[in-house]
C-alpha cells in the first residue's frame, strides 16, 4: 500500500534512510556540528532573548478535536505546606497533565510513520504502549541549539497573516529569505512565519486551527536541499490544511519526519520575534530549543528562545 | 513568627526585596543583562552540547517521600493511528502526567515562603488551587540563557562525590572557582556539584535523596556578594540535608528563594559536564534552561544545555 | 458576611448543625438506618437493575466552562504486554484523568461552604491542597444504599423535559410523589427528573449545561421536612441556572450541602428509569449508588443502580 | 503457540466461548438473572452494610513493580473558590489521575489474553492506544448487583491469613463453604478471603504484594461447575504467586478471564466482612458492586458493598 502521487516520487528524492547509519534516531540534526553551533553563538549581536513558546494553561490552542491532544491541567498539590511543623519554612508543589503535542512542540521522529515504517526504515510498531517510542523518541535529541534562521513569508509579502487557503511554496521561502537578507545553510532551524498564531492570540483558537496556512508539500525538497536541521511555524497543522491533493493527507509530515528524518515544531508563537528581527533587519540568531526528555514519547512540549 | 538563628540575620543582609521596584516578580534573574548575554555567547569555543536534565521517566528521582511529588507518568494515547482512514499517513500522541519538581527543575520563586511572605513581601495566600502562583510563578520567567559556571566542588577536593553530611561552604565555593580558573560574576548561572548524582545513576534513588549533601546555610552570602543570577546542583535537596541547625529547616530556600529572590535547580546531571569541564580546563560556558511556561506554576522540569 | 434574603431565613429552617453531633461528617445520610436499608430490599419485585451513570469519556458533559472539570481522560500504559515473556499471558492496563465533578457524581457535603463555613459549622480552610477535605470528605461515606424513590417532575406534567427557565418547586414534587403513588420517608434518595439530560443525550452538551431547569430554592425545606438522605437529579447544575434570585448564587448547593449536610448528585441519567418505572407503575426501588472512596475529595464518580 | 501444561486442557473444559452468543462480551456476568437478583436481595436480614473497598490514597496497595499502576493521585483545582464574586457560596473541586487497576478493583474481560485472543476469541489487537478495548471494555458492565458468599479460607482454618506460598485449592473452597453454611449457586459472586489483606493494613505493602496466597490453577473448574458469576479476593495478584507450575504465568487470569470470560476482583478488603458473617454466621448476602463505566477500560476502581 502506498500514499497517492506525487509522494512517493518526492519521498525517493528527499529520503535520507540510512544517510547517518541504519541505527541512526537523530535524522538531520545530525546536521547540527560544533561547527554549526560555534557559527551560531557569533551571530549574537544584542544579547536580547525572545521567548517563541505560548504559555501552557488550560485554555491553551487544543479545542479537543484531536483525539487525547488535552491542554496542560495544572493543580496545585501543596500550598505553603510547613512540611516540618508549624511556623517552618513552608513549600508549595503543582502536577500538571498534558498532551506532549499540546502546545509549542516539537514532533519526535517518531510522531509519525507510513506504509508501517517510522524514519530509517524501523517498523512503525516498535511504537507500544508501555514504553511508547522504542526508536526515535524524543529522548533521543539530548540538546538542540544552532543558529535559527526566520523566514517570515507573511511580512515578506506585506501581509499580517496569510489567507487560510495559503500553501507556503518554495518560492515564498526563497523571497522571505531575500527579504531577511538571509542564506540558509546545513544545521540551521528555520521558522516560517505565516501569522497563523494571530488568530488565537486574538482569542479564537477555532479559527486558528483549521483552515490553517502551512507548508506545501513542495517545501520538503527545498529543506532537503538547503540540509536544514529542523522546521518549526506558528500554526497548529504546520502543513496547509486542508491538504493540497485531495485524499493526501499530512504529506509534509510524513516526507519531513519519515523520509527526510527532521523535527517538526508547531505553534511557535513567531509574533515578537517578528517584529524583533524586522527592527534589526538581521533574521539569524542563536536558537536554544531542546526537547524535554520525556523517555519514549513522540513529541515533548519546548520552551524556545532566540537569542539575538 | 520568626525562624530561628541564625536566619534572621543572614536574611536581613541579603534581602532583595523592592530593589528591582515592588512589582518585581524575576529577582535576581535580572542580573541577567543583554551585556552578560553577549559575553555568555562569547564564552563558546567548540560548539559541544553538554545536556544537564535526567531522563523524564517513572523510575526517575522521586521516592515517593515527598506527597504529591510524583515521577512523569507517560502514555501513549494514539499509536501509528490513521485519522484519515486506512493507509493513510499515522500519528502517535502521547500524554503525561508529573509533579513538576520532580525531576531536573527550576523552583519559582514561589516555589517556598516563610513568616506568610514569598519574595518582594508578597502574602503567601496569592498562591491559590484555582490559578496557582499569581505573583512569582515560573511562567513569569520568559526565558533563561546566561553565562553559566560549574563550581565542581567534589573534583576540586579530589573526590568523586562528597559525603552525605558535608555541607558546602563559600569557601568550597571559592575553592571550586580557584580550581576551576573562573571568576563568578554578575549575572552569571552558578552550577555546584556535589558528585551526589553518581548514586542515583549506581541505582539508588533512596541513597540519593538521603542524607545529601548540599549548600550551607552560609552560601546565600555568598550568591549574594557575587549577584548570581541563579544557582542549581546535582542533589534532591539543594541544600545540605538534614539541616546544620536543628529545628531551622530549609534555611538556603528560604533565603535564595523568599529573601535574594533566586531561582534555584535541583536534580541537574552534572557528570558529564565535569568531564568535560576539566578536559578543556574550563568552567565558564554559554548556558541554555529557559523554564517551561505553566502558567501560575511554582516549579518546571527543564532542559538545560550548555554549550562549550 | 452573609448571603442576601432569603438565604438567611430558609438556613436558619434546614439547619442541622449538631443534630448527629459535633464530630458528625455524615449528615442526612445518618437518616440511613438498618431498618430504612431491609425495607429497600424489601422493595426488590423484578430485580431489574437499571444503571443511572453515564460512560466515563473524553467527551463527557464538561464543555470547558468550569475551570478545571475535566471529562475523563484514559489511556492505555499497557496493552497486551507478556509481561513474563513472548508467548505468556498478556495483560493490558490504563490509566485515568478526570475531574471528580465531571461526570455522574455526588458532592461531599465539602463541596460547598459559605461565609467561610462547611456543614456542622466547620471551618472552610479545613480543606487543604495537600490532603483536600480533612472533613466532610467523600470517603467517610463508607457506603450509601437507600430505598430511591423517583419524582418524575417532566413526566408527571406530560412533557419530555421541563423547559430551562423551570425551578422545581415543592409543588412540583408533591405533584410527581402523587403522580407515582409513592410516598416520601426519612432516609430515601430522592431522584428528580428534568428530562434536561436528553440535551446531553441528543448531543448539546451546551444546551444542557445552561440554561438548565433544577430545583427551587425553595425545596431544601421540602427535602428537610420529609428528612430524605440524598438527592440527585439530571442536570449539571442541580438547582435552576440562572438563579431565582438576582445575587444569589448556587442558593441550593449552600442550603443543602452546608446548611442541611445533605449529599448532592448530578449528571445521573433517569430516562431508562423513568421508563420502567412508568411501565411498572412503581417508584420506589433499591438504590445502591456508594461514592469511591477517594481520600479528602470533596466529591466523586459513581455507577448507581436502581434494583426494581 | 500455546500455554504450558496442565492449561489447554484445563482452558477446554471451563471455555465458554460461544454460550452466551458470538457477540457476547458479559460473559459469566449473563448468569446474573433477575430472578438471582430478587433472591439475592431477600437473603438481607439486619440491613447492615459493610464496605469493602480500600480508600483510594496516594499510598495505596501499588509500589510501583507493576509498570505504570500509578498510585490515585488526588489534587484539589478548586478551594472554596467564590466563583461569583466575594461573599458568593464557595466550591471546591479535584482531580485525580489514578490507574484503573491500581487499587479495589475489577479486572475487565478485556484485561488479560492469551495467543493472541480474547475472551470469546476475539482478537487481542482490538484494544488500541486510542479507544482502549472495544470488545469486553468494563463500560459494557452496565451494573453488577447479585448475591454475594464469602468463603472464608482462612477462618475455615482458624488462620489470621494463609501463608504466602499457600493455593487455594477446590478443597479448600468446599471446607470454607461448609464452614459458612453456604451453597454456591448459580450467578453468585464469590469472595474468597485469605487474610493477605493484613499485611498491606499493618503497613507493609511489598509483603502484601508478595509472595501472596492466593487461587491454586485448579479453580477455574471449580468456579465453572458452580457456574459463579464473578470472584473477587483480598490479595493483590488474586491467584498464588509466584505461579505452582514453572513457566505458567498468570493461568488463573487466563483461564478466569479468557477462557470463562469471569471477572475478577482483586485487593477487597474483606476483613469487616469476615468478622461480621462470622457473628451473624451467615456467609450470603447482597452484594453491589457496579465497574464505573470508563468506556474503553480494561478494569475500574469499584466501591463494592455487602448488605447483610
Amino acid at each position: 500500500m502506498s500514499l497517492p502521487d506525487p509522494f512517493p516520487a518526492i519521498a525517493k528524492r528527499v529520503n535520507n534512510w540510512g544517510r547517518w547509519g541504519e541505527d541512526d534516531e537523530l535524522g538531520t540534526l545530525n546536521l547540527i556540528t560544533d561547527e554549526v553551533v560555534r557559527e551560531a553563538a557569533a551571530t549574537v549581536r544584542t544579547g536580547e532573548r525572545v521567548p517563541l513558546a505560548l504559555p501552557l494553561r488550560a485554555d491553551g490552542v487544543q479545542t479537543g478535536v484531536i483525539p487525547g491532544r488535552v491542554n496542560p491541567l495544572h493543580a496545585m498539590v501543596q500550598i505553603n505546606q510547613e512540611l516540618f511543623g508549624p511556623g517552618t519554612v513552608a513549600t508549595s508543589d503543582d502536577v500538571v497533565t498534558l498532551g506532549l503535542q499540546a502546545a509549542t512542540h516539537w514532533d519526535a521522529l517518531s510522531h509519525v510513520s507510513h506504509s508501517g515504517r517510522l524514519y530509517n526504515g524501523r517498523p512503525a510498531d516498535s511504537i507500544t504502549p508501555h514504553g511508547g517510542a522504542a526508536f526515535g523518541g524524543v529522548d533521543k535529541v539530548r540538546h538542540l541549539v544552532s543558529r535559527g534562521v526566520l523566514l517570515d513569508v507573511a511580512r515578506a509579502k506585506g501581509v499580517d497573516r496569510l489567507p487560510g487557503d495559503h500553501a507556503v511554496t518554495p518560492e515564498d521561502l526563497d523571497e522571505a529569505a531575500e527579504f531577511g537578507g538571509v542564506t540558509v545553510r546545513a544545521g540551521d532551524v528555520v521558522l516560517v512565519r505565516t501569522g497563523q498564531m494571530r488568530r488565537y492570540l486574538e482569542g479564537d483558537r477555532h479559527a486558528y486551527a483549521f483552515p490553517s496556512p502551512g507548508l506545501s508539500l513542495r517545501t520538503p525538497e527545498w529543506f532537503h536541499a538547503h540540509d536544514v536541521a529542523a522546521v518549526a511555524n506558528d500554526t497548529l497543522t504546520f502543513e496547509i490544511f486542508p491538504p493540497e491533493v485531495e485524499g493526501l493527507w499530512l504529506p509534509v509530515h510524513a516526507l519531513d519526519l519519515v523520509e527526510m528524518g527532521m523535527p517538526q515544531g508547531q505553534n511557535w508563537n513567531l509574533e515578537t520575534l517578528s517584529t524583533a528581527c524586522a527592527q534589526r533587519r538581521r533574521y539569524a540568531f542563536l536558537l536554544s530549543a531542546t526537547p524535554e526528555p520525556f523517555v519514549g514519547a513522540t513529541g515533548t512540549p519546548v520552551a524556545p528562545v532566540a537569542v539575538l
